[in-house]
């Protein structure tokens, strides 16, 4: 969930002014100024005299101080009552469409549902996005998929790969102790099956599309992707006209459905019509609503996908409960609390804090070594650390994996500078110039990268160290995508400032042996952030959910 | 809103249990001994010796005493497992399809809508009914639509009728006055539109449908009981096996679509396709989910109605708006805060707590003046009142507005006994019996009617005082239903208890001059309460919404 930016507009002007009450609720026709979605011109203050060469795209050094930076619109401008009137319909509509979490000031809302719920913290119309690096992204999707799947197949390149990260990390230590059982006993994944997402960045000076990550395990926002489409369609079918914007161009999103189908479509490959799909969740889920709807939509709309006297029932569990409950039976199914597992889909299991004891590793083990189809394998988990993103994107690395040609220019053109904290050339220049990159732990979940002194600092202290720990880091090229202005809505509040955008593009693959049987790019999901906000993890409040508005 | 009803099991065992954490959440099939659909015999522990004598169905007496009642389900042989699993279901189905209301512990969820969500407090599963008693409900709504719209006519009538009450009665005083200045200038309401529901309980010792009460303004839970269907429906699909229940026993609704529908027909035969329809609201809705979820039926569910160019527009205000915002044009025309009305759908104003100043009754009186349609009129709404209701009882009444002697009879034979307090000898037998009778005042809202040992005070206070005071209230026959055995979950938590159903069937009513454009039956709502509870306004706290099972 990690999100590499950059700020050029620092302390952006912030009003958190409460909404009216409801009975001041209205749709009027007023006048607006206001079009985020015209071109502006953004004027970099300055250019470093330096620019590095990296791998494929050259690294944008930004002056960290943009008090002398133009501002891109005038709140002032803006008719209050009639954004009053947006976001009202907007908190309506996520209340009755479910664009909803549990608050987090309600304790119960992480393990009860149907209480302490609150809307999502989100934009409230989408930013500008440019159309043909959303087409590259889109295409991109198949291509990681299979990317993924061959790089899973070679054991010794994952083993290799994160041979120094094994010693540094005790998280991503263990998961390459399961995957060396499996390779061990020659275990055979026939059927893979990923919902995998792909992070990107448009850097604004060199207007490439960047790749901040992929995203293998616990894939989340599919419904919210789909939701947010449909609440900016709403909001523009009805607002189009005074905000000059048009429904078209957000694009249609269909990523809850491809995810449910994926799993589905796995379930039946299995072929075991009274196997269930066993949800991997956390202990406190506030995002749980998401996953119920995969369950729902996986319970009621695949009821003849295979006999049509069974519906594709999901059971919860946390890895505790499957270390408690779980079996694997004589022919290799696992079985877990009497129920055998057709398809495993984790929702938990991808952070080090899910693992409070060696309860919750027997589990992960448990599952692995099971016949049952993994949505992750423990492969596909490990394609997708920050070290083997890396790794991929050294000279001739990709080459090994994909032998298309133009895939493989495809996926080198995505992919930012990353080193390894062997490279002591790079690590002399981030700490000259820590403003340029983004020094990221192994560990996932957002909240967790470094950035300008603190980067610095953490550099110095390692090297003074001279232990293997910064084997637990790599370092990645910071990217700079154009700031725009928004209006955040969070709490039933709303406020402005300027934000930069991150697009995650879903992707589902399926295949048993040599037969392909999904191979998608499967919508997507976009989160914002405050522009001098280093972090966009949503939940964690520093980042906002939202869509594209092609340009 | 008000309940009448009896206790026959008084104190009924409670278990306030949490429902455990998600973690726990699996769909298991396990054996399952509790079905309270069975036929089961309710010995009532005694009769009293004199039953009274009344205009249609006899009254029933019970002993208030039930200590001795023998219990119609064991908890403790219900899995418990089983219950939590469903209960979580319920509630994540709730999320899911927007069964939800604001948080009354949330200040600000009454005003800013998506936050401080909660379930709304219900019924697990469906309760028992007679199948003829539903049929005869459902029958009996077009018949109590043009009744309501014939009685609505008679200006004389109402005026006559509730001469006594408008001095012992505030409230209804000034809308009688607003009815009076009608009748003056001689306002004719060319097209009467009304959204009503009756509300009625099977009384179990005569096994006859009698009617609560008929509400002809600001009809509620009508989107509330569509998904109350879709959730017993869900839940017996799911669970039907275990639990021996048919998911078509549970009657099918359409009641938001209904009550849309005829605000829709209503608005494209006022004829303006500028013309909005005004939501008339409270200053604090913690309901409001279901008025949204009707203006956004009317804005995309019909935008072809009238003019392919326009979609239905609906405008929020309170009662102080209105008058602040509102004016007739020359034209007759109403016009608030700039959009021209066709359609003023109350959903506030039916009770005084509405009208805190001068400014909302000049807000009533200016609605009501214009030549926007009503739902209701004035009329409509005083046809509603409990004073009405009881002068419609008395012998020969029905016959002045009603021709069909078919229709009479089916109308006479909902009636429960209902007397004004000028009759002293009900007034005599209700001090002496007080658990035989409700006392109702004109208020709506629920928590107002008067009970038992307070009845009796209040009645021997009454005589004492012997004032007009007493033309505040009816007394109504205490209907009797019988009581059963129900899971009510409120708040993520559930709990066991006997309970009492109230089951509402809307009518809606659309008429232009001499032509019926609706007159239907339109979908349901259903209330359960404790039976030891006497109020049972779901809102407040007493009740919880239910469907039915057909038995």
């Amino acid at each position: 969930m990690g999100i590499g930016s950059g700020c050029l507009f620092c302390s952006p002007s912030f009003s958190g002014i409460r909404i009216k009450p409801l009975s001041s609720y209205i749709f009027p026709y007023f006048s607006f100024t206001f079009n985020p979605y015209q071109p502006h011109s953004l004027s970099f203050p300055k250019l470093m005299s330096q620019p590095l060469s990296l791998n494929s795209a050259p690294l944008q050094e930004a002056e960290a101080d943009s008090s002398a930076a133009p501002p891109l619109f005038d709140y002032h401008h803006i008719d209050q009552k009639l954004l009053d009137n947006i976001v009202y319909d907007a908190l309506v509509w996520s209340t009755l469409n479910c664009l909803l979490v549990g608050d987090k000031s309600v304790q119960r809302s992480a393990t009860v549902p149907g209480v302490g719920l609150v809307h999502l913290p989100l934009c409230l119309l989408p930013g500008p996005f440019p159309e043909t690096h959303w087409k590259q992204a889109c295409e991109l999707a198949p291509i990681f998929n299979e990317l993924v799947d061959r790089v899973s197949l070679d054991g010794k390149f994952l083993q290799e790969s994160l041979s120094r990260t094994k010693s540094a990390d005790e998280f991503t230590s263990r998961l390459l102790d399961i995957h060396s059982k499996m390779l061990q006993i020659n275990k055979k994944e026939d059927i893979r099956l990923a919902i995998s997402r792909s992070d990107y960045m448009v850097d604004e000076k060199t207007k490439s599309l960047l790749q901040i990550e992929m995203n293998t395990i616990s894939t989340s926002f599919a419904l919210i992707g789909c939701l947010m489409t449909g609440l900016h369609k709403s909001l523009i079918s009805q607002y189009g006209n005074i905000l000059g914007l048009d429904s078209n161009r957000v694009p249609a999103n269909n990523a809850v459905d491809q995810s449910a189908d994926a799993l589905a479509k796995g379930w039946s490959e299995y072929n075991n019509p009274r196997g269930a799909i066993l949800v991997v969740v956390q202990v406190e889920e506030r995002n749980m609503y998401e996953q119920h709807y995969i369950s729902a939509l996986l319970r009621d709309k695949y009821p003849f996908l295979l006999y049509d006297t069974h519906r594709i029932k999901s059971i919860r569990k946390t890895l505790a409960q499957v270390d408690k409950e779980g079996e694997i039976l004589p022919d290799g199914t696992l079985s877990v609390d009497g129920h055998p597992i057709s398809v495993v889909y984790f929702r938990a299991g991808y952070t080090p804090k899910d693992y409070p004891s060696e309860s919750e590793w027997r589990a992960r083990l448990l599952m692995e070594q099971s016949s049952a189809i993994k949505c992750p394998s423990i492969s596909y988990h490990l394609v997708g650390t920050k070290k083997i993103q890396q790794e991929l994107a050294k000279p001739g690395v990709l080459e090994r994996f994909v032998e298309n040609k133009d895939h493989v220019a495809k996926l080198r053109a995505c992919f930012a500078g990353l080193w390894s904290l062997e490279d002591s050339d790079i690590v002399k220049k981030a700490i000259e110039s820590p403003e340029l990159f983004v020094m990221k732990p192994q560990r996932e979940g957002g909240g967790n990268n470094i950035y300008g002194d603190d980067l610095r600092k953490t550099l110095l202290k390692l090297q003074e160290a001279g232990s293997q720990e910064d084997a637990a880091y790599i370092l990645m090229q910071r990217i700079f995508p154009a700031p725009f202005p928004a209006i955040m809505v969070r709490d039933g509040n709303w406020s402005t400032g300027h934000v930069i955008a991150e697009a995650g593009i879903f992707g589902t693959y399926l295949r048993n042996k040599d037969k392909i049987i999904i191979n998608n790019e499967s919508g997507y999901m976009v989160r914002t952030k405050v522009s001098s906000s280093n972090e966009g993890g949503v939940l964690p409040g520093f980042g906002v959910v939202d869509t594209v508005y092609l340009t």
